[in-house]
């Protein structure tokens, strides 16, 4: 299954990709998950450090997707990337998308069509899990990273801006062929919250995560949500992904 | 004085850019707010309908910028936008720079580059302000959207993500000639929150607002917080306001 999840920044979407993640590895699934985000911070869900990201294999990208004349190849060699430029920790991969390295050092076009085309190429067994972490906002809509993905959750935090940019995202998520959508709400501390998102988002919901202070916590330490037993968002994040797996 | 705001995503960039502008125009100041966020949240923060995007007047936009061959021409005559394509309110302005139309449709370089020129090219008398609300993360830093603008605000909020994505926007700020960086911490519940960021942060922090309810009711409400005038959180953006305008 390729999954993706998006959403407005801060909703909490690393968070949740990271715990999706470790959860699926835990039950013994293959997992990759790719970090498309130029904050880079996918890994410290994880538990990993950030591989070499794929960004800084500068020649490989110019020569694998730049033709002459500046345009991009969109079908670059990718059977090597995976295993080359990953973190491991037993079945569960991490490759990351890469930075910008210097400021008005451009755009991240280059990266982004390098990764939509690894993506694109890579083919998943039954039982396998991609899991894409993409930037705050829409900009990988138009990019079109997430073609044909087998599913996207979109993150939503009980606020008006969360809710239009989740139904914005809905929107552009059909015009790129993916194949369904659904939401989750995060950081609910009232019934109230959890109807305000229900009631304004144009898709379904599969689930809810309350606000959790484990989740604070768990940042300042880059200590993995997944390692706290006993945290209710913890919780509901397995409940979601075990719906999302029935999905597939 | 030409004034960016950047930072993590979710840390409160929108709230706070349209904050300052209010507080400014309310002053008497003239103030130009420019959302480059494609998911166009400013407005709702100043309490105005968005304007025609740029991004929309493609006709233009193309003329404008596209030479022959696919290139961008970085100087477009720009001196007509903000007349035709603002929403205004006394001496407040807001333009928006566009979103994404069409899941697939391509990035937004173009739009990209097209603001940058419209924003280089405007100057502005004393006591005239630009406030530049920019999308998550620090892709536009790489498009050097904000190139040798006067002082940039990074936002961020107790978490070490956020002190992360700060510390990498104030390192690529510094490489596209911005003059001046301070931090603003947000949504602080505890002294150690502040500390932390404090701590964790490569540059000088200008001021810190608490958590407040007003900012997530007004969210819901679609009210700008400038109208709670109860609000801890706009009182103390008051005295950040005053400490910028003690910069310029």
């Amino acid at each position: 299954m390729k999954l993706v999840i998006s959403g407005k920044g801060g909703v909490g979407k690393t968070t949740i990709s990271g715990t999706i993640a470790l959860i699926l590895a835990e039950k013994g699934k293959q997992v990759l998950a790719v970090d498309s985000d130029p904050s880079m911070n996918l890994h410290s869900s994880l538990g990993l450090e950030n591989p070499t990201p794929i960004s800084e294999l500068k020649e490989l990208i110019n020569e694998r997707t730049v033709m002459e004349g500046g345009a991009f190849k969109l079908n670059p060699k990718v059977d090597d990337i995976p295993t080359d430029f990953s973190a491991k920790k037993d079945n569960l991969s991490l490759i990351v998308m890469g930075t910008v390295d210097k400021g008005g050092s451009g755009c991240i076009c280059p990266e982004s069509a390098f990764l939509k085309a690894l993506l694109r190429h890579l083919v998943l067994k039954k039982d396998e899990f991609l899991i894409l972490d993409t930037e705050a906002g829409i900009e990988h809509l138009g990019r079109n990273i997430a073609e044909k993905f087998d599913l996207m959750v979109v993150v939503c935090e009980p606020s008006k801006k969360a809710v239009d940019t989740a139904n914005r995202v809905y929107k552009l998520s059909k015009e790129i062929g993916i194949k369904k959508v659904v939401g989750v709400a995060n950081k609910i501390t009232t019934d109230a919250q959890e109807e305000f998102i229900k009631g304004s988002l144009d898709f379904k919901l599969i689930g809810s995560i309350p606000f959790d202070d484990t989740v604070i916590e768990g940042d300042m330490q880059r200590r993995p949500l997944y390692t706290y037993p006993d945290s209710q968002a913890l919780k509901n994040i397995k409940g979601i992904t075990k719906t999302i797996q029935e999905i597939d």
